[in-house]
């Protein structure tokens, strides 16, 4: 299912912030309210903002009341920096303001070609990521086998994505082919964007799904109740893959349980210059940890740590999928050495 | 602190269902009222049940209407029919009940010193809890070390158990000896004691806490922000110590990361007759799962595991820690002998 989708000059896509309880579909028809859609994670997700921000620009092109092609492109250099705004350290709203921004700038034509080569380019963005998730489920779905109970962090899912998701991505490319699986999600606090966005997804595609709390994985693993984790990731460095906190966890007991564990990620999430030392990792509100939506949870004026990722080793890494290969232990020597 | 007390015919003791945002204390004046509070969670916690089980009885005492020694133990038999019924899984109930009556019909005397009998033997429960879990602290303490920080698990404290408690308690006993210690809870999903309990006593006492997500323990082991893990347990087995869904996944962690983990518990707790594959785990309602206190987090409908405890293996196990000794690994090899 598209996540994103452009209907004459509209942006349609699910309100994030809504589900589960709410399927409600937002109808954005100006830049003040993509912008809020993004400050308020309406829309979330990385590869889900790189599209929005390119939507963003496709909605100013689509509204100009510019009469030259050099005011559009001011326009549009203006949106560019509302929709950056919102969320600063997305690094994909920055990426897909300036791909199409650059887009239109390196465009000779008439107005209406200027503003019809934006919107075509946003849609671009959105084509492109779809493509990418299906051939990183294609690709993947070689490791799942009919039987399999895989576990899964966070969401990785078509709501994260333009379409058909990373990890989900190769649960749902597995389940296409007809092989019999089931997944369990962790709740992943403390957002819990496995209990509220993972559950949702694949309960409405009908792929079996059972929830747990994240302190329960050791105990299904123990069990014998799942024989596979897959996971997505933010960034992979040279050495490690940066995702959603808890998933080093997930990666260690899976290891001491010899279950193997997968990371599904675009080549763009690929940043071989880097070691895991070398990343910053954010600290977010104590309130999300001291709090679940509006229900408090811990007394008043604490001490919380809430880092929002962690950093899982390679070593506990079994393969890499991602749109154009596999890659498995032996080749991650080559990320190494990609540096020099 | 006394969590439960004695005060001419009323039992004080806070209401942990109030905990942590305010703090009740419930003066229990009637039979009623009491299993009213266990039934309600109001009081929980295994040893502190057994405590207010004996209580229960004598309040019936302090309020009997009785003329002669047999009206005065069968209105006791009633009420700890009554008692017992408001739980009755929880072994500690039967326990305390049974202790108490025992005790009167094994007493001869007049009907005021049947009474004063009854009320004696419930003061003496939880003398000995308490005295127990000094113990325990004590003996615990010369494991833990000037500068110190400690993970713990789920709410092995002072609000479980009459006074001082056991995986608390021994970090209360590091703390009065002058050790500067400090704690990280992490927040024990599906129930919270971890966030709502532990947080609350050791803050209360003054003693530096730190509240994470379930899923950041691995995170911070890898920062080498904890250097020992201290929990209780619900039951010793030959091979394995059973406490709260999530101790496993903390004590694997712990060993990859080469960190002790300690368990502390007193010997009532020890059931060596049994190994951990005889004993079935209690699966919970999916409601705690799917909903943080009245917030529903997941979609409607959906599959749930929800077991409320966990075995880990005595090889992950670094001490057991109970009110006569340590047991250390080279120790544990008693354990399997005991049975024989």
């Amino acid at each position: 299912m598209r996540m994103i989708k452009w209907q004459n000059g509209t942006v349609l896509t699910p309100d994030q912030t809504k589900l589960p309880l709410q399927e409600v579909t937002l109808e954005i028809k100006t830049v003040e309210q993509m912008a809020e859609a993004i400050k308020t994670l309406r829309i979330r997700g990385a590869p889900l903002l790189g599209a929005a921000a390119g939507f963003g620009l496709a909605i100013a092109a689509y509204n100009s009341q510019a009469t030259t092609p050099p005011q559009l492109i001011a326009e549009l250099e203006a949106a560019g920096i509302v929709i950056k705004h919102q969320r600063p350290t997305a690094v994909n709203l920055f990426w897909g303001v300036d791909r199409v921004l650059n887009k239109v700038k390196s465009t000779q034509g008439t107005l209406e070609e200027l503003k019809a080569a934006t919107i075509l380019e946003a849609q671009l963005i959105a084509d492109e990521d779809a493509a990418q998730n299906h051939a990183i489920g294609k690709n993947g779905s070689v490791l799942i086998d009919d039987g399999d109970t895989i576990l899964t962090h966070c969401n990785a899912g078509e709501l994260a994505t333009v379409e058909y998701g990373t990890a989900l991505g190769v649960i749902r490319a597995a389940w296409e082919q007809g092989k019999k699986i089931k997944v369990i999600a962790d709740e992943t606090r403390p957002l819990l964007q496995g209990a509220r966005l993972t559950v949702y997804e694949l309960k409405r595609d009908g792929i079996p799904v059972t929830l747990i709390t994240d302190n329960m994985a050791a105990y299904i693993m123990k069990k014998g109740l799942v024989n596979k984790v897959i996971v997505g990731a933010d960034r992979i460095v040279q050495d490690a893959v940066f995702n959603k906190i808890g998933t080093y966890g997930v990666a260690v007991l899976a290891h001491e349980h010899n279950i193997p564990f997968y990371v599904a990620a675009p080549k763009s999430t690929f940043d071989l210059t880097s070691k895991a030392d070398d990343i910053t990792i954010e600290e977010r509100n104590s309130d999300e940890v001291t709090h679940v939506g509006c229900q408090q949870t811990a007394p008043n004026n604490i001490a919380v740590y809430n880092p929002a990722f962690d950093a899982t080793p390679l070593k506990y890494v079994s393969a890499i999928i991602c749109e154009t290969q596999i890659y498995y232990p032996q080749d991650y020597q080559t990320f190494k050495t990609k540096q020099q």
